[in-house]
């Protein structure tokens, strides 16, 4: 039940600070004999890493993964994979003068009240580099779930007011958004410049696909599909709200417009509308699963900001350094990792009680 | 993990279906000495119960709570507390023509398909009813934070289009719809009599605050505090999507907006707004947790509706019987339940690691 | 995590007094479509109530079991079972003289001393009375098992210098002490009725036997298969100590003659001899599991004992009332229930990761 | 829930093979504030790494220590501490004989069934090598149990019909048996030597002490203090039986010489005598908490010994190597850590539910 775990009978723990040797994830729970290697996984930590657009932070990092267990001749044994990111770029020095005062937006004042000491670098533990692990420990998982025929599929959908017209899903790894609308994406890009350029960032929203889901996943009460989902969107720092189907949309709605009528397509039970966004009392019901996220714009802005220090004195602060104007474009590989753990832990749950088992 | 329990220190089971003998909860980890009475829980329960007003369902359940375990002499003994509320007023001969159908909105399709078999009277487990077992707890939970100095406060916020245009706490409870505005209240209750009489329902929104939280609530990575109140508040069947503090509106935000500004009133640190919703990377920060519910209109509506039956075939369905309009008005108690569950779990984990405590 | 619930995919949460309304059991993660009446469970209770015979307690309590949840139609339906039993036979005026002084052997002093309040009438929530929804939760893993093919046996196999030189399985259930061995039964029924006529107790060794287990239940590491059994035993109040296979002979033997030489039969990899118990390195090995418990001497005794009260003076205590002379024939129903509920459990985690399950 | 974690507030999860890259373990749940450095644990691996004396295994392994994360110039964060260690001195070669043949005693077989796969160089997870991330994370708890004023011994008390006369606690370390008889560790050296000599290994019993816990540690029902002990000792790979207190000699005793007497020092209650080995009813008494171990003889041994190969043909086998003759010596650290790991969570969770908190 500590906090740095997630999941049941797929679990990962993460550990690692954004200044300190390095970060990891232990890969808890995963099926022997499935084809596994350090490519696979550093594909996905490639989406991820900083300095790739110039919508991200021009930090390099190579954040390359070593595999220290679990792996034997390429494929899994059952045994717990444990990964290591070893970090590099680190340039503690940019953070010396943070160390008694207190950034806004920021874990600084509630880490030092909580724990009474602090890893003033970066945000230590706090830090969105944290992300790193569950994009390795997220490969995993999706590699798994395409034995099983499920997809999980994120991308950016709103940037400030731009929203999508379109969604081409071949489109979204083709712009540094990750945009499923290439004119929308363009302009987004714009967008994010000018925030950067004006020493601020903007916010966002990001969208989640899960297709080929069997009926069945999630469970009465509390560990409900969309709950489950919800706290690991949650976990992820840059999270401000949640919506699955149609979402804040119901508020003005009645039940006749929102209901998803049932239909026949002469094999499966379907359903004309997804208002429900593909989870119906906690339990997907076969259709797409969607939800969307809100993403807060980073709180590392170099524009001047009033602030106290740990001596509560009033002080104001700019934060310089190489930092995201807007964080879209990253965390949504992050977004699809632990959307990815949270479906396979649900499945595993789901075979062990699947009734052909007997 | 099962999924009808929840919590990690402070743990609830729950148990029991709509048109079964009983529902109930076991409340583990409760500290001893608190006093406690069947009374406590019972002013809970009648804030939930059907049959408050005209818009609630007209079904008259008593829902009286008996203590079966944990308290002696009227105080708590560190023992698990057992909870039993029996079913008394069902007509199950209501839901005898529901067998073979699949009502659109509800859990009967997933039930079927994920079970291979379903109580088909009134949802069974994935019935509405089952949150009387976590109000019962709740209220244990909410009596233990006031000891802290916590409190919990849900509200309606909107019905349809109709919003709130002032917070007066004191009128919560005076309204049917739990509306801290007297006037909007009066026009809510309307519009619900309305879809009603239409044979339809409506949604809303129901928001939470948290007041008296101490800084330090919430843990790093996946227990992060939103992330534990999201889950609590998407195992409430009719939640469709959730925010805290600014929530969606960030997408729209520059961080130099976004950030809360900290600020001295000399003895301790503060922020000059709240969007951040009083929890940051998190943890709370001291201000006030706010958070802002979907609510979806109930699916058990009088409207003729197409769907298909268990042998796939198209058909159409009147569910008649008492069905609730709404469910904001009594979906506030439930709310509140999970929030102080929540809360509580996360304050005596945050005991457990206090440095004091050496 | 909390302390009244075991089992992870298949979880007991058990509450209730020796003195209060009732005690009772939540059965989460019961695979659905699986027959079950009210009576299964019965049998199985009625093989632990006291009362039986003459070296048990005399005192009568019919502990009827009641379904509250789960069960519809005379078939599981995947939801939580809730049973209760209620209390009937109890006289609490029995107890009032213990209010202020500590029982030796009894959880009286640690109960006082931890949570503040001691329910004093009869042990309270550390009375061997807990054990009675233990037996009501395994009967139904029992029935479960059985589809399974796999089979959970215990009896007593000493009492006092008393050993079993015979084992006859059908001997077990046809004699009060519940032993193997027709002849020493009967010897152990006098030892035990010359203890109770000292006013005093004996202890005993109770056997278990676990027949039909597939090979590969339990996980390296933490949750081997005898760690989850000993986790599962010394849960029991009376347990002192439990070995495995050749359990504390090993401390004499060499490797050459504890290792189990594999055999072929053709078909399966068997071994010669089974000093591993049925479990190598914390995964059943398709053989017998086979384990062995020391049951202490019940601590109420009629003897008068020294001891001290609550405001710690000395003085002496005559525990009159109804006692157990010997345990060991009811806590055999018991050790049964704890292991079919520890070995389902692994079971369904088995399930979980198998591969076939692709 | 996944069997690569131990502990609940204080929680370890292991892993690594015997010969791959390395091996590990993130412990989480480490308060913030206490000093610790690599030398801390550093010293608790020298007690237990191989190729300390002629008793052990001749390998040399240096199994030096790497924090990766959780301190801050010398000071824990409240952060997971995730501690590595490289293997070095592999030889895989020594194990290609074995990839078709499954060694008597060995995890092989199951582990084969149970994953189709396995990692044949020399035990891969199975192997007790494991144990080595568990000494890394008892050394964290040993340092916080100190703090606490609680403190963690084990020792060697048998070695085949060896056993000690003596108990002086200061022998302990002082003889490569790890027996704090100084006279009779002498005669164990011998004796292990001699079993060498043969080819063949030799078991023994090791005890734990554990002093200056508080009263009320341990809950009620499923997790008393006993049993999560003897989880967490049977999770170590040699365990074949545990007894506590008393033990086993409880079978033959009757309630009136079992019961332990309380007694007042005019200050505390104290029992006379420690049949109950410092728990009661699953909570400690405040007495010394004792218990024994029995300790299989290694399966490794050099002996020719029957067996099958992977395709069930019978062959014989020689396991030629550098294997320990008898691993009392090395497996007392692993045990105290175990010890150690149990108990600071059980004090962890105790803390949360104190009354002097409120």
């Amino acid at each position: 039940m500590s906090s740095n775990s997630f999941g049941r009978l797929f679990k990962i723990t993460t550990y690692g600070e954004s200044h300190g040797p390095g970060l990891g994830v232990i890969v808890d729970g995963v099926p022997a004999q499935i084809p596994l290697s350090e490519d696979d996984i550093q594909f996905e930590l490639d989406r991820r890493k900083p300095g790739q657009s110039s919508v991200t932070t021009p930090r390099k990092e190579k954040d390359t993964v070593e595999i220290l267990s679990g792996v034997f001749e390429g494929v899994t044994t059952g045994a717990p994979i444990s990964l290591l990111i070893r970090n590099q770029n680190q340039r503690s020095k940019d953070y010396s003068k943070l160390k008694d005062v207190f950034r806004p937006g920021h874990a600084d004042y509630v880490y030092q009240t909580k724990y009474g000491i602090r890893d003033h670098r970066g945000g230590g533990r706090s830090s969105g580099r944290e992300t790193v692990a569950r994009v390795a420990a997220g490969a995993i998982a999706k590699n798994i779930l395409k034995i099983y025929g499920i997809k999980v599929i994120a991308y950016t959908e709103q940037i400030g007011h731009l929203k999508i017209n379109d969604f081409i899903e071949e489109e979204i790894e083709k712009n540094s958004v990750r945009c499923p609308d290439k004119a929308q994406a363009k302009k987004m890009v714009e967008l994010i410049e000018s925030a950067r350029d004006d020493g601020d960032s903007i916010g966002g929203a990001v969208c989640g696909i899960i297709k080929g889901c069997p009926v069945g996943l999630g469970d009465p009460a509390f560990d409900k599909l969309d709950a489950l989902l919800a706290h690991a969107i949650f976990s992820i720092p840059t999270t401000k709200g949640i919506e699955f189907g149609a979402g804040f949309e119901v508020v003005t709605m009645r039940g006749s417009e929102n209901n998803d009528i049932y239909i026949s397509d002469n094999k499966d039970v379907k359903t004309e509308t997804n208002h429900s966004g593909g989870i119906q009392a906690g339990i997907s019901n076969g259709e797409d699963i969607t939800l969307r996220v809100a993403i807060k714009p980073p709180s590392s802005i170099s524009k001047s900001q009033r602030t106290v220090t740990k001596k509560n004195n009033a002080t104001t602060l700019e934060v310089h350094g190489r930092h995201d104007p807007c964080i879209c474009p990253r965390v949504v590989p992050v977004i699809e990792s632990m959307i990815a753990i949270t479906i396979l832990d649900a499945l595993l749950i789901f075979k062990a009680y699947k009734q052909s088992e007997k």
